[in-house]
């Protein structure tokens, strides 16, 4: 199969319990796309599945791949393509990059699932992009992607970003990275169903407290308003400190509860951050779902100044 | 006077209170300084005292001025020039760039007073300097300016680095800017004193509360402490958050009590953030003291571009 500059760069997102694979151009459109159940969470047996999905891909294609970007859960290290440590696939000092290049004979980029959301939703603003950007995703956990100058923003180390573990409540409930009062352990999927808990209702998870609050459960909307409040203040100390143009919320739980979570942490945003900061920010949901770690993705590795 | 590739630049710090000039080499080393108490806020006449000092410096060493950077309290435009607003000052929308452009006929950079103090300080790592970058000054408010990359972050609209006006805690104490529970409503120098006399000991100010804490006065001690573990608080975000290399504290408050705020507050920055990105960061007293704004300016207006 030829390489050519059309030819497409392959992208890959590998998540908790799902591998997603697919096409780009080389303007980052996603051109095919296929997601594989894991069988199993063992680095080599994901990799291969990765590789093999790819290759296939771009068979039916006709195509050449001409490098590929991969989203992963981090703590990783880009700029050697390790992944330090993910809790949801145990892994350990996996060396991604350089085992799918030695499979597939191209160039890897990859990067955490947050930054590569961030550069997808980055990109979908087109030729109106924030020149600075926040992106927060809000799940099972609360993580953060920062586009700086128009550049991802890694930090010393490469874990800048963690607005999730930010400090809202000083005195807060415990959470999973061992501090107090983290905007994770009061506003993500698992914070919520906690505070409705407190308040007398028990949901199984997220997404039908959600459901609830909807359909105007009064301790169910109490549980996403007490959220969204605290949310609301993490978005007006990003606000105050980094002055972004823009911030979109993604996530599972941000996506599900749409308006009734943005309103009112916009609305306490505006509160709390300085009039000329808030009224230089829009603050909107996230706008490419799923397909957002896939585009950063495909934005990784285009980035890299690939041969023709 | 001939103007030559060794003509210094000029530099001006205007404060509240006084107005400081000096020259600068072309490497922002400063040559000669003079502080002048202001007779009035007036900026007319504070131009105009300032383009005399600055030209009566550059006359005692026989060469012309090159250009001249300025440091002024904001919010200011530092594209423009432009001081919007300067409570301190009573200044509103002063071209200040323009009206010292006009009376010195060289180029003229402004920025506000935190940014230039953080530009300063940066520039006192000199080969050592971190690329991502945190200057924090605690005095009777609390401010900060950003280096990410090794250039000065603005934001969207040039009010970035509003670090006093972060939440931590979310119900805590009226903040002059209006918000709850910000930083500078608890570890500036007020804060100081108002905590203090909740504990019923009066201060005239926090400079005697911090002599009193390092005689080992309890309730100054107490105060003092308290301040520290919220600014603690405030390290452990920014670490998590922008995942900096290094963070330094400046400003009167910091500069008197040293190692009795800088200590606890280090270790409660510790407990609280990842320790991946805690083990990246180095936090440590500025080390310019007042010098850093007017090393900032020359290095704003030396990174001009100047004709030689």
């Amino acid at each position: 199969m030829p390489e050519s500059p059309d030819s497409p760069v392959g992208v890959c997102d590998i998540g908790g319990t799902n591998l997603r694979v697919a096409l780009a151009d080389r303007q980052g459109k996603l051109l095919a796309r296929r997601a594989v159940p894991h069988a199993t969470r063992d680095a080599g047996a994901i990799i291969d599945t990765a590789a093999r999905e790819l290759l296939t891909l771009a068979n039916v294609r006709g195509a050449a791949l001409r490098g590929v970007g991969v989203s992963v859960p981090g703590p990783l290290d880009p700029a050697r393509g390790v992944v330090h440590f993910s809790p949801n696939l145990g892994w350990h000092d996996v060396p991604l990059a350089q085992r799918l290049e030695e499979r597939l004979g191209v160039p890897v980029a990859l990067d955490d699932d947050a930054n590569c959301a961030a550069l997808g939703e980055h990109a979908a603003y087109g030729d109106a992009a924030p020149r600075d950007f926040v992106y927060i995703v809000i799940g099972t956990g609360i993580g953060g992607g920062l586009i700086f100058d128009g550049e991802l923003y890694r930090g010393a180390s490469g874990s800048a970003g963690e607005i999730g573990h930010t400090t809202i409540v000083s005195d807060g409930p415990r959470c999973t990275c061992g501090n107090r009062g983290c905007l994770e352990a009061l506003a993500a999927g698992p914070a919520l169903v906690r505070r409705a808990r407190e308040l007398g209702t028990d949901y199984a998870n997220a997404g039908e407290l959600i459901a609830a609050a909807r359909a105007g459960e009064a301790i169910a909307s109490q549980a996403l308003g007490d959220a969204a409040r605290y949310l609301g203040i993490g978005l007006a100390n990003l606000v105050n400190s980094l002055n972004p143009a823009a911030i979109a919320l993604g996530g599972g739980v941000a996506l599900d509860a749409r308006e009734m979570l943005l309103d009112p942490a916009v609305a306490e945003m505006r509160g709390r951050a300085f009039a000329s900061a808030a009224s230089a920010v829009r603050v909107e949901l996230a706008r490419l779902g799923e397909d957002a770690s896939l585009v950063g993705a495909a934005r990784l590795i285009l980035r890299r100044g690939l041969r023709a």
